[in-house]
């Protein structure tokens, strides 16, 4: 399906439910209400559906949004890969959903029509150029939702998927009133408190091995128990470790939940390659991003672990 | 003085020392090896110096940097507002600056000529707009250097001094080798042990008051000398204050070095005025960052300060 086709879509189908996929971050979110936005322009009626509550940090996103009763006549899913990803609550509309926008290049073509291009910075980035090919008029909140995808994704323009293309497109919605200073504060300078402490007690004990080359940080199932933090705090630490002046390669060991072992994952600079290390163990990625499982206590896991450190180190000499 | 006479003065003179601000950032930094790179493709001699040794994590700006003895005849200032802030070695320049480029809209006007533009958000896309309208040739190591400054001073594109420019810039520089995810990775995430040492012993103390509106770090010199780390390191934390989800107003007392009394400095979000707050103790700023001193020990001062954000609150409701 093109852009004209895709215009065609809207024009000729009404009553959408838009989907976004479980733990949502500012793309699905902001790519729902924009597509909420330009249908609602166009005089159809919508809603923008997750399998739990929107998270309050959104909230600057929903400005004018109306939320009627009706029957669902169309599904939409946004920056959605996979069915699974959509989350128990929206799983009774996975088998039918009627048109995906997305820009994972993994997406699994579980919809009737896709619109994904896998070199698209954000899915908020496809639709952005579908607006501009079929001129369809921009208006301040269609403008502030596509950059907030936009600066997710990219981690505000500093990830290797940053191509040229976002950068002139966050130059060219900044005509308008987008106030991307408070969006890029919600998305990337908030924390919450159980996070503050979550960060706070990892880096206390973070550990240094081969003159700081290799950084280590762990968290057991009893830390996520005795914090008394949502669990949920206890993920998205992986950049920590590598965050430190020197470290090569940043190792998070995860507790897994049976606790019969640890999930790594392991970041590294351009002079080590994390994938390689964690095939060793069975595991994968890319070079610079990736992971395994090891079975074993901690004690046993660390000394595996550094022991592949050790000749990763002795290599370089 | 326009662009066009800027380069008849690099064409006409020779043996440049080019000068940094102390404490050096990424934007005088990449603006001085960029500007030594135009002079020296232009066949120029040139030198760029700092009171101090540039910190390493600014090495990958010195590609292809040669340094020669010669005599100076020229003096180049770059993104250096004030001539106090050239830093002790370098005094003995401030009054001969024969030329200064900058963005700081509170320049002194110190140098015998003066580029300024206070809308440019860096140094280098002074420089840049310089190179593009005299059609100064772009290499891979002036991108990087001239992305570097101009990522560093809008916050990877985050403060509010980012104007779509500086997307544009960014899109065109990225058509260069500038391999801008290592930049950003040395800019933004990269912090020394002695940084994450202090940064976990003030949130770990942190105060919330007001039901978390209001939060409060606190520095002494006892602290400071205590944890034995480099003095410097306990600078630039008042932005943690209000990182955390709720706060309205952040707040970070430093006690002075006397210890007299305690250096306030004071965030706010959209729904306060640190500017007002900070009046009220004969101090002043922005809307969203002021400062002020008061003097008395730690907890007469934070009595005063609680005291004015309770006022604060209580004038919302």
């Amino acid at each position: 399906m093109d852009f004209k086709e895709l215009r065609r879509f809207f024009e000729t189908h009404d009553d959408y439910l838009i989907l976004t996929h479980r733990n949502p971050d500012g793309d699905t979110v902001g790519c729902g209400f924009a597509l909420w936005n330009i249908l609602h322009d166009m005089g159809k009626t919508a809603k923008v559906l997750n399998c739990e509550p929107f998270p309050k940090r959104y909230d600057f996103l929903y400005e004018g949004y109306i939320e009627s009763s009706f029957e669902p006549k169309t599904i939409v899913a946004v920056d959605v890969a996979d069915k699974q990803l959509l989350g128990d609550t929206l799983m009774q509309y996975a088998d039918r959903v009627d048109l995906c926008i997305d820009h994972h290049i993994s997406n699994k073509h579980y919809a009737k029509e896709t619109i994904v291009d896998g070199n698209a910075s954000s899915a908020t980035l496809v639709l952005y150029r579908f607006m501009k090919e079929q001129g369809i008029p921009m208006t301040d909140i269609i403008a502030k939702c596509i950059y907030t995808g936009l600066a997710t994704d990219t981690g505000c323009f500093k990830f290797s998927n940053t191509i040229p293309e976002a950068h002139i497109a966050a130059a060219e919605l900044m005509a308008y009133d987008i106030d991307f200073v408070n969006v890029n504060r919600r998305m990337f300078d908030i924390k919450s408190m159980g996070r503050i402490k979550v960060e706070n007690i990892v880096i206390k004990d973070m550990e240094f091995y081969f003159g700081g080359r290799c950084t280590v940080i762990c968290v057991t199932q009893a830390m996520i128990n005795d914090t008394g933090v949502d669990p949920a705090e206890f993920d998205g630490l992986a950049s920590i470790p590598l965050e430190v002046e020197g470290a090569v390669i940043g190792i998070t060991l995860k507790e897994l939940k049976d606790r019969s072992g640890f999930k790594l994952s392991v970041r590294t600079t351009e002079e080590a390659d994390a994938s390689a290390f964690c095939r060793q163990f069975g595991g994968g990625g890319h070079i610079r991003a990736a992971g395994c499982e090891i079975k074993g206590t901690l004690a046993e896991v660390k000394a595996k672990v550094l022991a592949a450190a050790e000749v990763l180190f002795a290599d370089e000499r």
